[in-house]
């Protein structure tokens, strides 16, 4: 905390996140877990920073949710149970994640024979045991395990190694992107998908002791998907015009924006700012027609139409509003996790004064310098 | 120099760089300049590596271009002449320009009276000179005077305010996207166009020492373009997808690639690598119909269909090959630069070994935490 500071002091393009809206996501999701009886395990993709991750877990997460090695390393120092939901194949992300801090419970989700071996090799150099989900693809067509059958032998395969210890199932529901108000047919198919998969592990006499699933889209309607034991949203802390516009959320909880300056005016019909591609990301709008990488906080009839890497053209033809060079202006992404993605630090806003800042700290990949 | 390792001891997905490919793109551009008497100013956003602007250096280049002012601070280390080829508006932005190291002759590319004010304020308070270029809208329709008499303005602005020193013009032909071989028509144009604008500034009784222009598609036909002294290409150093597809470099030219492990094949059809959105940027391939994010160094034929933020999913439907869990592969991105600004190190191999490493050390904003 410092004496606050007004927007006009920080160098442009940067991420501002509205610290109130940021407390009002995180408990509206915690309540949501708590009122379903629902582990929440977030994933910490979006935020990539420890003291959002202690915010989370201070309001009852079960746990955290990584996709890296790297993320991992950096949350074991505010969490003791972590999930990598990501394959973990190929020796040195095996070899990686086995070595994280020995207080660490450590599960991975998998869905092949040579992720098996993988971190059956790193867990046994470690001599650590390391948990196991068998990832399902339940219509994301991503990854995952096509069949119940062969999930079922995935299974066996990690309770015949330890010490590898297969706890349970993963999913992701990443297809379902219709708005939340007409995701009823998905999410039936989903939980009939599911259910049936449940059935031929209690067939196989295996009961898993986790069920994860869950997404930032999908969120609100977790509980309907019987079986659930514990999801894994990511973007909920920050959220984005996606969100929005699949019903996740309200245009108002948008966290994150990119804090960017009118940096030409010189083409007519247009204004050029300075977040492009390497500050905003070049991610489509998901969940309705649209176009363009985001829409200015207080003009939101104005999208970033097109861009170079550190060129936001904004479109003015649905608005009357006409910015001068100078002019400040606050971009939210289509996307947040990848903004996150491309900054090293994030300064906490209220109102119009910057109070606070964190670093990205799990930004990037942590690999080692050649010496 | 380390003793060389193998790919398969590195954790992916990572950028490769090779280094004889790196050094042949190198030589090429410098060569050009030197048979063609024009100044090679390159644009470090492709690298943003001091080891590469060195080499570029050492090869005969005048001075850097820049977009940031972290570009230009990390590389006030390895050149004393720096264009920052952005405009400079924001008192943030101009402070930290006329904060750059005395050594530096800086020069800055402006369109607006307001970057013309923040620049001077600067400029005079840090008691330094700050060459200046105009920048002219060409056809690129981003930013850059409309009218030569409007640019003549410009440079008279400019010229009234020391310690600010007119130097010259400026333009960005970026829209030129033809391929090398049918640019004919779009470099005609663009050389009237300066043609004229330059004549109006000699009407003026004003004569550009530079006339700075030139990207990595027009690359090989700069000297075509009458007037121009300079040209500040980036993505050259490394090349992508999309320069082979302009025609501006073949795809044995291409340095960058990002070295991938096959993580899942289980849904059939594709094989999904940990190289997605976050790794190798969601960047559109110009300059030819396709789709796709990046394309196989050793299977051109199998492209990245589609990302999400951690996985890449290639499309098997054209290639006979067909990988197994485990497999390491090199896509070569459809944009470098994006990649560059994705990771933190970038390896240096020959062949299938790892020689060296070098940071991004110009990566992010180097902006200051608050305290």
């Amino acid at each position: 905390m410092v004496d606050p500071i007004p927007f006009s002091a920080l160098e442009t393009p940067v991420p501002l996140v509205d610290l109130d809206r940021l407390a009002a996501n995180l408990d509206r999701a915690a309540d949501y877990a708590r009122l379903h009886g629902l582990s929440l395990r977030p994933h910490v993709k979006t935020h990539k920073a420890p003291c959002v991750a202690t915010e989370q877990i201070q309001r009852g997460a079960v746990g955290l949710t990584c996709a890296t090695p790297f993320e991992a390393e950096v949350m074991a120092a505010v969490s003791g149970d972590l999930l990598v939901a990501y394959p973990p194949v190929g020796a040195p992300r095996a070899r990686r994640l086995a070595a994280l801090p020995g207080h660490v419970s450590l599960t991975v989700a998998l869905d092949s024979a040579r992720a098996i071996d993988d971190l059956h090799a790193a867990a046994r150099a470690a001599g650590r045991s390391v948990g196991v989900l068998v990832e399902l693809d339940l219509g994301m067509h991503r990854v995952g395990a096509q069949t119940a059958d062969d999930a079922v032998a995935l299974a066996r395969a990690v309770i015949a190694r330890p010490p590898l210890a297969w706890r349970g199932i993963a999913f992701y529901p990443g297809h379902i992107r219709e708005n939340i108000s007409s995701q009823d047919a998905a999410i039936a198919a989903l939980g009939a998908a599911l259910g049936s998969a449940l059935d031929a592990f209690r067939r196989a006499g295996l009961d898993p002791d986790v069920v994860s699933g869950g997404s930032t889209p999908t969120l609100w309607r977790t509980h309907e998907i019987r079986g659930v034991t514990e999801f894994r949203p990511g973007t909920y802390v920050y959220n984005d015009w996606t969100t929005v516009n699949v019903g996740a959320c309200a245009w108002t909880d948008c966290a994150l924006t990119v804090l960017a300056t009118v940096v030409s005016t010189a083409v007519p019909g247009q204004a050029v700012i300075d977040a492009g591609s390497k500050a905003l990301g070049r991610e489509p709008l998901r969940g309705a027609d649209g176009r363009g990488f985001g829409a200015l906080l207080e003009h939101p009839e104005v999208a970033v139409a097109s861009m170079s890497e550190e060129h936001g053209i904004l479109d003015l033809s649905r608005s009357s509003w006409r910015p001068e060079v100078g002019d400040l202006v606050r971009v939210v992404p289509n996307h947040a996790c990848i903004v996150t993605h491309l900054h090293d630090l994030v300064y906490g806003v209220r109102d119009y004064n910057v109070e606070t800042s964190w670093p990205v700290v799990a930004r990037g990949r942590g690999q080692q310098a050649l010496v």
